[in-house]
């Protein structure tokens, strides 16, 4: 890596990017038009954040990820062990020490001469790190996010498994337009069954007499929402992953989301009803604080590898 | 459009795009990495087909890419008649005579500084032209499609509206897969109450005593199928529009499929049964004849207007 110690920083401080084998500034990073990972959203995804220079949970998405590929029968040419010096790269180049680092596995597209089905595309790997990217702004986090329980259901786990991450917004792009027709921030999406399932990005909990819950079925399995279940068992917080009915979150005694780009971020109001004094519940609060000392502590932190470009 | 006519024809050849203002190569058209086009796949297209010169139904395509951006509140800088105009060019520019003709609206990025909502996005055009595509290959036509029935529901209408022509493709994806692990050829999806839906970019269509059938719900309102609907009553063929049930399609005389890439393409083989004579059924044929006989008489026809490039 020594031959790019000396590349002008300016070119790459908002952000690197990896396609297919080759680095770029995020500026030149796209997908080209007739890629399937775009025309069909044939293709999978994972972030993990860095925050003060150190990747969070790198093993776990790398392992999420790998397993969302499976899912999906993508094999790009790169092993775990390459995506990971990928990722690393994508930072070093951006000398970024707060990131949001995606990869992303595309389908590609038909190689030519042969029959337009998936099974005959040759799968390829992207990745990328910018600015850390807050889902909710920390302003927002300190008052507590405004949710709506959107009428859209999410699609269904039969139809596209929400386990496997994927860009198949549609229904979560509905949603964040229901909860700005009714002045609110955000949104919560029930299953056909009216159990609470996630929003745009991030898991639900509801916090019921001093007890935690989120849903078992119909989310992503959060890197975040397992550092969650992690914090609750350190603070002896009494966490359940289980089916959540709707009725539970609208009466609970406070409500936080869960994400990589925001780590835990307290409601303040669902519905138009507003919980406990409008601002952020107690427990909420509580977990929020620890998880961001933990994390300045180092918990579960890979620390990049900037290399001789940092000082 | 003078000063074009003197372009090196090769660039252009493999196909022409547009994308937010500016023509290129379609090798050189991308979406940005970043953009939620393809990461939240929050984008609605149309395709519109060129034979022989002349684009098929263009307005009821325009009218129905409308609609679709519409439905998802994007709205583009242009208007009708400019995307007109711009699809006319990326034809011209390309000088095919036989052409897949694509047009895109994309949500676009949140404007920096702004909250990241999709009502903060600037949402932008794209289009471009590439030589034919073929749904089906003219060979699998002439012996019938070998279909199965798939285990994955189609995303259901109240997550993502299926009239609004949409790249979530996972639940059609994975119908593929199956198809494929059972050595057919296509799949068509059924809802969760068991009726027909659609399949990976066609319509469906079953043939029962005489009479067509097609769904009426949980489809794109396709304009082949449209053309179909109009074709039977040319031919005093029966034809309704309703819920289709799954063992219908099974038991049915002849099955046929509709698409802008690829027409009338009838089937053989569902879920390993033989339909009539193991070929495309004789109502199947006759509609596929005579709907490619009116196309070259110039139904519905928009000529191209490729200018002094054409000799």
């Amino acid at each position: 890596m020594g031959e790019l110690t000396d590349m002008p920083t300016a070119l790459w401080s908002s952000g690197a990017a990896y396609i297919d084998g080759r680095y770029m500034p995020i500026e030149e990073a796209a997908i080209p038009i007739t890629d399937w990972g775009y025309r069909r959203s044939d293709v999978t995804y994972d972030v993990v954040g860095v925050w003060d220079g150190a990747f969070f949970r790198l093993d776990d998405h790398l392992r999420r990820f790998r397993a969302s590929m499976r899912g999906l029968r993508l094999e790009p040419p790169e092993s775990d062990d390459q995506i990971r010096s990928i990722l690393n790269e994508c930072v070093r180049r951006s000398g970024l020490r707060q990131a949001y680092v995606a990869m992303d596995c595309l389908r590609g597209r038909p190689r030519p001469g042969e029959v337009r089905h998936p099974v005959n595309c040759r799968n390829y790997l992207t990745a990328f790190a910018i600015p850390w990217v807050w889902v909710m702004e920390p302003e927002m986090q300190e008052r507590g996010a405004h949710l709506i329980i959107a009428k859209t259901p999410r699609i269904a786990d039969s139809s596209v498994d929400p386990t496997v991450k994927n860009f198949h917004w549609g229904d979560l792009t509905r949603g964040l337009f229901e909860a700005y027709d009714h002045g609110a921030d955000n949104c919560v999406l029930l299953d056909r069954e009216g159990f609470v399932t996630e929003g745009p990005g991030f898991n639900v909990f509801s916090v019921t007499d001093g007890a935690v819950a989120t849903p078992d079925r119909g989310a992503l399995e959060g890197i975040t929402r397992l550092s969650v279940i992690e914090l609750c068992d350190d603070l002896g917080i009494p966490c359940a992953v289980r089916k959540l009915p709707a009725a539970e979150l609208r009466d609970a005694d406070e409500i936080f989301l869960a994400t990589t780009a925001g780590g835990i971020m307290p409601a303040s109001r669902i519905d138009g009803r507003i919980l406990g004094n409008d601002r952020p519940g107690p427990i909420s609060a509580r977990l929020r604080e620890h998880f961001w000392a933990k994390r300045a502590a180092g918990w579960h932190a890979t620390p990049v590898e900037y290399g001789s470009t940092e000082i």
